[in-house]
């Protein structure tokens, strides 16, 4: 189990479907980036986008990076009604998502 | 261009081949965790293996999270011969592996 001082790691990745325009793309980016201030028990974010050298990103070029405390935390985020409503701002644009997360070590 | 203050992040992703053992898998894990303390252009590191729970983890079980301060301290790490020795450690092992940079921003 994890201890106390540990974090949960929320590592979001996506890839647009092909055409979408940077406008699209930047809406998606400030919809999420806005969750924060909406969601409370996001206790740290960052984001960026795709700036790999070797070539083995697998098209995905945008990385979300969320820290919860708690599982708890995160069983509230996920069906969060501010959540739910960025889904709906995504998806029309998305072609694959893949979310990882980890309890974070040294 | 990034400012002074950013930080280059190196999300770096591993699926293992079928049939890998928990023995080889911990080989793996500790060979990444003593990279650090053989590349002083490492910034920060933790790493841990998926805990989520919505199932589009696509196969990807571990998550080593990097940090460098510039562009020029990831092309010291990239080539470096301990991460080139690192690669022998894991390649036999690995099925796929994700890598996507990004300058955090909030």
């Amino acid at each position: 189990m994890p201890d106390a001082q540990s974090l949960l790691r929320h590592v979001v990745l996506f890839k647009f479907k092909e055409g979408t325009t940077p406008e699209q793309i930047a809406q998606v980016e400030d919809a999420f980036r806005a969750l924060p201030a909406k969601i409370d028990v996001i206790h740290d974010f960052e984001w960026g986008t795709d700036v790999s050298v070797e070539g083995i990103a697998r098209g995905f070029t945008h990385c979300f990076f969320l820290t919860f405390q708690s599982e708890e935390d995160r069983a509230v985020y996920l069906p969060h009604p501010e959540h739910k409503a960025f889904g709906a701002v995504l998806r029309p644009h998305l072609d694959q998502v893949l979310v990882l997360d980890y309890w974070a070590k040294q």
